[in-house]
């Protein structure tokens, strides 16, 4: 594959190499170049259904700021799912704001007035048709067949395919990724689903069930104590190292697929929990509205696509993240946690 | 323990309960909570020779912005950690900048002419007596005795006398975390030695090895491609999740203890890898000074210490990150990964 200086450069920790290289170094793709060669087949168009449009109030420079969240498809968090949708469509979300940045955890948005004794207003009535939710619902049943392989046999089978096909390493290198990567310290296994990072392992009984995770990006439901599941008028997205504990605990419901940065960039808050205080309301970011983007006039909606995880360039990529062999890299990991395999998520390129 | 608000409200995700709870629900301290309670026995002070404090330039409001970097002590990176302390001690960073914002992974700070051909100004020549170091010194020999105990074995057996004491819950579950929190994708062990994380695994040959790991507001070197290894002039901290296939490829020093919001809400660049455009020069932060804390006046020299890791309560915070039963939790994870423990740090009390 051709290495243009671009995809060298997406190597280097600075900008340029500072010295030559003496010794022969691994000299395989990035995982990034691995993805920039997929093929358009592998890359799964988005319905526009499950796409929102958040637009935040400009910036201090006047810049307009968009974020772009993608739902979780079926079966998956479906009534909360179906619940913010509602909440859209009713224009509910329109005039909220961002009322909490916590540093290495999460940034929430949602009624500022919402149960909170200091509030200037009245909190916002919820419209009609929300579905409430069970704590039961936080996870699914496992019978959901995976289309990533989930056992070291199913996943040693996949990947001796892709050797025979040539495009991948050795097999004992392979294996010990394999084995590495089934389970870590918060579920038996990790797998991907429909594009979609789960965990697995032991549900009520003898059941076994599946549950989203909470990686950077993710999108959940901000809740009161148990039994409250949220509604989704509150939700949150992780901007730090994935809090994993909140796995089962709390509903996902999406992710962050484009303006990630207009949201991790903003003011951390001074309160408990980096909610910003009485003092801070000017802190607030201006929320102007969320729109399901298959409501938008056709022009505006944003149209992206994620790589397939069931592709044989997603087997590939996860490897190469796993063991890194492009040049900047000496030790290749031999296995990587499931947050730090993100699947790729892209604009659609225009026809 | 008395549950005070202020604690209720640390295990919310909303200001205020939503609904009253119908059912018991675990009702045990909180990680913060457990660490509260320590006594003052188990803070270890930490010396002013190993506390960088970083003066960036003020905010766009004109408020001051201040960086603490505790740097790891001996025998771990020390001779990257010598180069630092001469850096600032030549008022070499005085006056660089945070040349890179990458989203979900680094900001990164050094000489923005360094080797770099769209530079405004000659690169900043380097004080004379920086080590040059090498690929091995990514990693530290095994026979360094981390006091946390390391095996299933030695763990049990600490675990046990917690039990034995009154502060800890069951031994299977203990025995649960145990064994999961051994190992993760990247290492064989991890590990906490003298208050920071470590990853351990094979070596060279049959030895065994040890290497700080890239949790979130760790700090690490930045360098060229393999084998510059770095000096210290150019820096980073991750931002994101902790990109765990950097271990044992780079250099990590130290940590931010203080002011980690200056960094991480600052602007995302928009070049390559997150670096800041020719255009966007207006966004490097500039950084005032790189000062160790020992040579200031000893009344603005700032004083911090960390939570022994040796300590019980440590150990009953590190089993209460890994199974959460304060009461906003339903399902206690039954583990957790090296960089969902943070070590606490926290300014020292007045005497």
């Amino acid at each position: 594959m051709i290495r243009t200086l671009t995809a060298i450069l997406a190597t280097l920790t600075l900008p340029y190499p500072a010295v030559a290289q003496d010794a022969p170094r691994p000299n395989q793709p990035s995982p990034n170049q691995i993805v920039a060669e997929a093929s358009a087949d592998e890359w799964v168009a988005i319905p526009a259904e499950d796409l929102l449009v958040m637009t935040l109030a400009p910036d201090r420079d006047g810049e307009p700021r968009k974020v772009v969240i993608q739902l979780m498809p079926e079966p998956f968090s479906q009534g909360w799912v179906a619940n913010i949708r509602t909440l859209a469509r009713a224009g509910w979300y329109d005039g909220i704001s961002v009322n909490r940045v916590q540093d290495n955890y999460v940034v929430q948005w949602g009624d500022p007035n919402y149960d909170n004794p200091e509030a200037e207003g009245a909190a916002k009535s919820l419209p009609e048709g929300l579905r409430v939710m069970e704590e039961s619902d936080y996870v699914a049943p496992f019978e959901i067949q995976p289309l990533y392989p989930v056992t070291a046999t199913q996943r040693m089978s996949a990947v001796a395919d892709l050797i025979e096909r040539g495009g991948m390493p050795d097999l004992p290198q392979v294996r010990q990724i394999i084995e590495r990567q089934q389970g870590d310290s918060y579920a038996v296994e990790t797998m991907m689903i429909k594009g979609w990072p789960f965990g697995a392992g032991a549900g009520e009984g003898s059941s076994e069930v599946v549950w989203p995770v909470h990686c950077y990006g993710m999108v959940g439901v901000g809740r009161g104590m148990s039994p409250d599941t949220g509604s989704g008028a509150e939700l949150y997205t992780v901007i730090g190292h994935a809090p994993r504990h909140l796995d089962r605990n709390i509903a996902l419901v999406g992710r962050i697929v484009s303006g990630m940065e207009h949201l991790s960039s903003l003011p951390r808050g001074s309160g408990a929990l980096g909610f910003y205080t009485s003092e801070e309301t000017d802190e607030r970011t201006p929320i102007r509205s969320i729109r399901v983007a298959s409501d938008l006039p056709a022009a505006e909606q944003p149209r992206f696509e994620y790589l397939s995880t069931e592709s044989e360039t997603f087997a590939r990529y996860a490897e190469a993240r796993a063991n890194r062999r492009d040049p900047f890299f000496i030790v290749p990991a031999g296995g990587a946690d499931i947050c730090n395999i993100p699947v790729p998520v892209r604009t659609s390129p225009a026809d």
